[in-house]
């Protein structure tokens, strides 16, 4: 679950989910919501996923925007662990 | 309270906000907290605070690190009212 994909892995996945884009060694997308308040019930319930499986993406609030960038830090890479939290954050936007 | 400041009066209230510094048009700061739940709680009263004063800054969470950033987009600048809210959250943190 936390080993290090490689390109051709990441490529697959990024497949099934193509609002997301590899940006470094990072997976990112910015979601656009009707206005703050949306925005901030949306990084509410990533946060709680987030804590949960103890695997947190970097945040970034601009009004109705919130782009999710994620890596896994301990393989120094992008691995499942990322997709299965990008997919899951999908589910709730 | 809307009005861009000059350079003269944001070096004043930059020096009664040390830790804060300008970023090109905008002032920002990064906070530092123990832990991800930690900067979720900061992060949600500083979203109350920016819903009530209709006033949002730009909201980076990286784990335990916070980073606000805040201009006046309506000034084209930075006014009273980003280092109302600097302060504010300054307090709160």
């Amino acid at each position: 679950m936390t080993q290090k994909l490689t390109e051709s892995d990441i490529d697959q996945r990024l497949g099934e989910l193509p609002e997301w884009t590899k940006v470094n060694e990072e997976i990112q997308r910015t979601y656009h919501f009707d206005d703050f308040v949306s925005s901030m019930a949306f990084v509410n319930k990533v946060a709680d996923a987030a804590e949960r499986d103890q695997h947190h993406p970097d945040i970034l609030i601009r009004y109705n925007k919130v782009t999710l960038t994620l890596s896994t830090h301990d393989a120094g890479g992008i691995t499942e662990k990322d997709f299965a939290l990008a997919s899951y954050c999908d589910s709730i936007a």
